[in-house]
């Protein structure tokens, strides 16, 4: 039996699922809420069950989950675990890969750490737990930005001396790409189809809009590192460089606190104060102007990447808006989608009010472009990543 | 006689004009060309004469512009010189209104010379010198931002922290203002309507895009500085912020050179190594890849900006190219709008091969889009609004 465990870290929370024969078979999330720690677990075709943990069981939460994967391999009789295969998020042309983790791949990710120095740490932490608490499995790396090594060099290049590009590896390298693949593996499942031009957008804590043409990545909204772009929760997303310079003269920031910055005062967190949609969508709805005007700002970016994109896919045909906060809220897709009409999305106001939570076609019967609400899926991406990985040696 | 001096102060070329009652009389230019310096003098209605002038000359050119404004005032008994006035690039909200320019004027602006440090020292040179050869004229600012105060607070705004954006003035105050404004005044008359949605593109060697409703600026590429937005001749404009850290901790670059890098080593010269856009396409013609990446690039971050205006604008009725490459080169254009017909912009190619340095419509006659290729007229823009703020005194 071919068995791979999916791990997705991240800063506040941890996601770890077991795929067997490339079924789910066993979902294990840890969270580090307001309320405290949590551990949740759900085995496929049961209920989610979350019971408080202590903080040293959230750091230590893969200990919990090789426990709970050699009882599951065992009772089922499925062997050694195969693989363990971990998101990976950081900028260069060699993390455009996916790729087997070996000491060449730790060094680059450890001398990446200088670039990214609030992503790279939390990553390398979890693969040397992986490496503690599963010695027998392959420790493979799904890469985040692999989706968009397709981007024509329009789009992959920045405007700066291209010699400096090239020894210095300042390229956009886009992220989000394995939710975004996880899109084109699954639309003909919801709309019959494999649309020539599409736009996702992943809206969740992050948020980036891709623009995919006969299934391959030609353009995206995230560059160099996963700040830039869109405004997200607290990410500033891209923010004109002279300004930023003005902003580190004036507060004395050096490089890292910058980085900190764009980070964490960016986006929704700065204009409001509140890095949580639905939170802001509250106060909006109780008339705070400073919510309101944020969630415009939010809303104003995301159509304006829509319409820049169709330009490299000369049109549209299908929309897919995707992640939590796009799934889960009617009123966020309709701030975002309204106004598009010039660009033949038109929404329909009981199709989108009446879809929370689940897949399905949100626009009218007659506009010209599709608009589709889909959950992403981007650890059933990686588990086939893995499958492939493995295949390939 | 209501007589004004139009001064246009740049890096390597001064441009002066005499309007009397609103009409252009001379019209004097100092060019620091290959071949060395010149100055060139047209009377209206006469042919340019251009002859070759010390470099001492072009530093002191105000001296000459002065000897030639008293001889014209006094040959047409014009009485003296009523007001000055100078187009003010800089950053900041102060800076975003045409202004009288006394000491308040003059402090704030050497103190912004510390967040531009390439711009201001030229401007404030050209003030001292005029200060001195027109002791008796008004001397007034033309903002080249002001023409953006229009914008609405989703399009002003970065999202960064709402506090330190107060704090520190950081927003998107937008340039190329008198240009656009100039398109707006006169559209008219090149096209029989003023149109309701109409996006400027401006594209010298400063570029910009700026979506403009019912006449007024609602969206711009360029942000808190020329700078930003669109690359163009030598400069960035917007770079992932991360990007740039990324290239400040690689070549070791304080804030000062940062900002120099970005506006002499990016865009096109940065790209292809040349940032003169006429010699591009010669070496585009001649199959040199790297210059045709290059313009790629650049006609590419065009039509993005293009595309994404027309959200603000709900749709689009009229594209206006101006500014010298704009306004000079047909194969430019095409480049430019050749792939744009899904947003209904559809270019004639014998219109648009036929346009070369004037005024006229080069789209087909059913393009729902109508495309105007005009001539910017900053000078005259100018001579208007010191008129104006002669008048409100």
């Amino acid at each position: 039996m071919a068995t791979t465990l999916v791990v997705n870290p991240g800063s506040s929370s941890r996601k770890y699922a077991l795929y067997c024969d490339g079924n789910l078979v066993l979902d294990l999330r840890f969270e580090d809420t307001q309320a405290g720690f949590e551990m949740c677990t759900r085995f496929s075709g049961g209920q989610q069950i979350c019971e408080p943990i202590k903080e040293s069981q959230f750091s230590d939460a893969q200990a919990l989950v090789a426990d709970e994967v050699d009882k599951y391999l065992f009772r089922e009789s499925a062997g050694s675990l195969g693989s363990v295969i971990v998101r990976v998020v950081a900028p260069g042309t060699y993390f455009q890969n996916h790729r087997v983790i070996d000491d060449e791949f730790i060094k680059k990710l450890q001398a990446s750490g200088v670039s990214a120095p609030l992503h790279i740490p939390t990553i390398l932490r979890e693969i040397a737990g992986l490496k503690k608490h599963f010695k027998l499995a392959k420790l493979l790396a799904a890469s985040d930005s692999a989706f968009h090594k397709t981007m024509p060099n329009k789009a992959r290049c920045y405007s700066i001396d291209a010699v400096d590009a090239r020894a210095h590896d300042l390229y956009r390298f886009g992220y989000h790409g394995l939710s975004v693949a996880s899109i084109v593996r699954r639309v003909h499942s919801v709309i019959g189809q494999d649309p020539e031009r599409m736009i996702v957008c992943h809206i969740g804590s992050g948020a980036s809009v891709t623009a995919v043409k006969a299934g391959r990545s030609v353009e995206t909204t995230m560059g160099f590192s996963p700040t830039s772009g869109l405004p997200m929760s607290s990410r500033a997303g891209d923010l004109d460089a002279a300004a930023l310079l003005e902003l580190m003269r004036f507060k004395n920031l050096r490089l890292d606190d910058a980085e900190m910055y764009l980070n964490t005062r960016g986006g929704l967190a700065g204009l409001a104060n509140e890095p949580d949609i639905r939170r802001l969508l509250d106060r909006r709805a109780q008339y705070d102007s400073t919510a309101k005007q944020a969630l415009e700002k939010f809303a104003y970016s995301i159509q304006q990447a829509i319409a820049a994109s169709t330009v490299s896919l000369g049109g549209l045909d299908v929309l897919v808006l995707t992640a939590t906060a796009a799934v889960r809220s009617a009123e966020l897709r309709h701030l975002i989608l309204a106004e598009l009409s010039h660009l033949g999305i038109v929404v329909s106001p009981d199709r989108n009010n009446a879809l929370v939570g689940s897949d399905g076609v949100v626009s009218v019967r007659n506009s010209q472009v599709k608009v589709v609400v889909m959950r992403t899926d981007e650890m059933g991406e990686m588990a086939n990543i893995a499958y492939s990985l493995a295949g390939v040696e």
